[in-house]
C-alpha cells in the first residue's frame, strides 16, 4: 500500500533537502552519516530519490546476533525484546555493542520519482546495505520469531536512499538461500580482486567452512590461487569442509591463539600470501598477521576486528603486510557470489546446512 | 648497569621457551600476543634473543594522551598518576580506552646472545614498536614530568623482543626531533607505496599540518602525486600549512562532518584518488570515504578509527574504495621519513613548532 505524499509544498521542501547518503534522515544534533547516527527519521513518506520496501525477513549480522545471544544467555524472548527496543529507539537495527546490523528481504512498495536504483513496485529484493543505516519500522512485534536464529520473519517497512544497493532475488534459488549469499557477497568479490593482484598466491581463509569463508575459498580457487588453506575451529567443521572439497588443505586451529594459527597455516603450505579472516570472534588479528608472508595481504571481513589491534599488532612484530578493511561493496558482488554458489555443489551444501 | 643472568639452568629453561613475538612474557591465561595482553612480565633478566634498554623519554601516542587529558580535565598530576598506574598494573604503557601506546628513546643496556636486532651496548636508540606491547618499568615516579605533554622524561627500563624494530638516533638531528619523526614514520612510507601504485594520483591528507600528515604530504609529492590537498580543522593551521608549502591546496573542514569533508576535498581538485587520514579524533571514516574517488584508496592512520564504521560506511554509500589499516611498519620507514624531513624545510618547521 503506497501512501502518496499529498502536500506538494512539504514534498518540495523535503526534496530540496535530501542527500543521496541519507543524511536528511539523521536526527542526531551532530552531522553524521546514517550508519554513525544514534537515531534515524523513519517517516513513511519518501523523499524523491528514496524507495520504500515492505519487509518480509531481517537477517541479523552474525556478530550482532552472537552478542545478543550471549548477553541474554540464549533466552530467545529476551533477545527479541532487545531487538524491538533497539529498532524502536534508533529507527534502525544496529547492535550498540558490535555496531553491525544485517540485511533484509522485502517487496518494493513505492519508488520516488527521482530514484536511480532501477527498482519497480512489486519487485522482490534484498537490500545490500547494512541494516545499521537503514530506516526501519517493525509493525508486528516480531511475533513469528523465537529469538533463536539470525533469520527474523518480520512485518514493517524500510527505506532505501538515493545512493544505495539492492538486488533482485533470483528465480532459480530459494529466497532464504539468496539472502544468505547476498549477506556475505562482499567477501568473495574482494578476495577475488586481491587474488588477481598476485601471481598464483597461497590463500588461507580463517573460518573456511562458514558462509563468507566458503565463498572466499571458491573465489580464490576460481581466480587462480596456487593453493587454498581452510582454517576451522574443530574437527566437525573440518569434516564438512573436506567433504565440500573447497580447500586444498583443511586445518584445525583456534584463530584467537596467534601462535597456533601461524603454525597451522605454515604447516599446511603457508605462510599465506593472502589471509582472509571470516570468523566473527574478537582477537584474530595477531594470528592472521603472523600467518601471512612478507608483502602479503590480510583481508579482515569480521566485524569483530579491532582496528588498533591490527595496526599495532603488525607493527609489533615488524610485519610488512597490507591490511584491508573488508569493504562490503564491490561492483557486481551479488551476481559474482550467486554464480560461485551455482557453480559449486560444495558451497551450496555448506549454505543449505546453515539455513 | 647490566645484570647478568647467573643461574645457567634457569637461563636455559627461559631460553628454550622464548618466542620472537614476545609471547613468553605474556602473563594472561589466554594465549595472546603482547599487544593484546592484559599484563606482561617485566623481569630485568633477558631471554637470549632480547635486548634491555635504559629509558630516557617516553613519547605517548597522541590519541592516548588526548584521551587521558580529556578524562582528567587537563589535570597534569592526575594524568601522571594514571600513567604510573597503568604501567605498574599492565607492565606496559597501553591506554585501556584507545588501546594505543607510543614509543621511547633510550640507551642499550644489555644485548642477549641471540639477538638479531644489530644493537650494541651504549647505542642510543628509539624503539619503533608500540609501547602497547613493550615490557616497561618506571623507576622515578615520572617526577620530571608535569603530565601536560606527550613527551615524558622517565627513568626505568624496557625490553625488546627477538622480532622487533629499533632505530639508532641520527647524529645530525636533535633527539626530540628524531623521536617525533620516528613516531609517525609508518605513515609517509605507506603513503609513498600506495602513491606509486597509481598513475599521478590526487592525494588528500586529512590533518595535513600535523606530524604524520605533513610527512605524508611530502611523501605524496616526492612519489609523483599530480596534486596534493591538505585538510585542516581551522584557519590557524591552514596558515601554517600554506607557509610550509607542502600542499597544492589547503582547505579548512571539520573531518567529522562527512558532507563538509567531501565538499571541501571535491572543491579543491578532488575527489582524491588517495585519502590519508591522520587526525586522532573519532568519526572521520564517513567523510574520508565520500572524499575518495571510485577505485581510490583510503589509508587510516588514526588510532581513533572504528573498523565497523569504516566497513559499513563504505558499504552504506556503495563506495568502491580500498580501505587500509595503517600498518606502522614498512621496511626502511624511519630512514625514509628522516630523509623527507632533511629535504623539506616546511616539514621541519612544522615539526619544530610541535616540540
Amino acid at each position: 500500500m503506497s501512501v502518496p505524499v499529498t502536500d506538494p509544498d512539504a514534498q518540495a521542501a523535503r526534496a530540496s533537502a535530501s542527500d543521496p547518503t541519507g543524511l536528511h534522515r539523521v536526527l542526531d544534533d551532530a552531522v553524521v552519516l546514517p550508519q554513525a547516527a544514534q537515531r534515524l527519521d523513519t517517516r513513511r513518506e519518501l523523499w524523491r530519490d528514496e524507495v520504500r520496501v515492505r519487509v518480509e525477513t531481517l537477517n541479523l549480522d552474525a556478530a550482532s546476533f552472537r552478542q545478543l545471544e550471549g548477553k541474554h544467555d540464549h533466552d530467545g524472548a529476551a533477545v527479541r525484546r532487545e531487538v524491538l527496543e533497539i529498532v524502536a529507539e534508533r529507527g534502525k537495527m544496529q547492535n550498540p555493542v558490535t555496531g553491525s546490523g544485517g540485511m533484509l528481504i522485502g517487496t518494493v512498495d513505492e519508488v520516488g520519482a527521482e530514484s536511480t536504483l532501477g527498482l519497480a513496485v512489486g519487485d522482490r529484493i534484498a537490500t545490500l546495505v547494512s541494516l545499521s543505516l537503514t530506516p526501519l519500522v517493525i509493525e508486528d512485534g516480531l511475533e513469528r520469531w523465537d529469538g533463536r536464529s539470525e533469520q527474523v520473519p518480520a512485518a514493517g517497512y524500510a527505506i532505501l536512499f538515493g545512493r544505495s544497493i539492492a538486488a533482485q532475488i533470483p528465480d532459480d534459488l530459494a529466497p532464504g538461500l539468496s539472502l544468505a549469499v547476498m549477506d556475505v557477497c562482499g567477501a568473495p568479490a574482494l578476495t577475488a580482486r586481491i587474488v588477481r593482484q598476485y601471481d598464483a598466491p597461497v590463500v588461507a581463509v580463517v573460518g573456511g567452512a562458514g558462509k563468507s569463508g566458503s565463498l572466499s575459498l571458491a573465489a580464490a580457487r576460481r581466480e587462480g590461487a596456487a593453493g587454498t588453506i581452510g582454517v576451522v575451529p574443530h574437527e566437525a567443521e573440518a569434516s564438512l569442509l573436506r567433504e565440500a572439497g573447497l580447500a586444498d588443505e583443511v586445518v584445525v586451529a583456534d584463530a584467537r591463539d596467534p601462535i597456533a594459527l601461524r603454525d597451522a597455516v605454515t604447516g599446511a603450505g603457508g605462510p599465506a600470501d593472502i589471509t582472509v579472516v571470516c570468523v566473527d570472534v574478537p582477537g584474530c588479528e595477531g594470528g592472521a598477521i603472523l600467518a601471512t608472508a612478507e608483502r602479503g595481504t590480510v583481508i579482515f571481513f569480521s566485524m569483530a576486528t579491532s582496528f588498533s589491534a591490527a595496526a599495532l599488532g603488525a607493527e609489533g612484530v615488524a610485519a610488512d603486510v597490507t591490511m584491508l578493511v573488508g569493504n562490503g561493496y564491490t561492483p557486481g558482488h551479488a551476481a559474482y557470489a550467486m554464480d560461485l554458489l551455482r557453480d559449486s555443489d560444495g558451497v551450496r551444501r555448506l549454505f543449505e546446512r546453515r539455513l
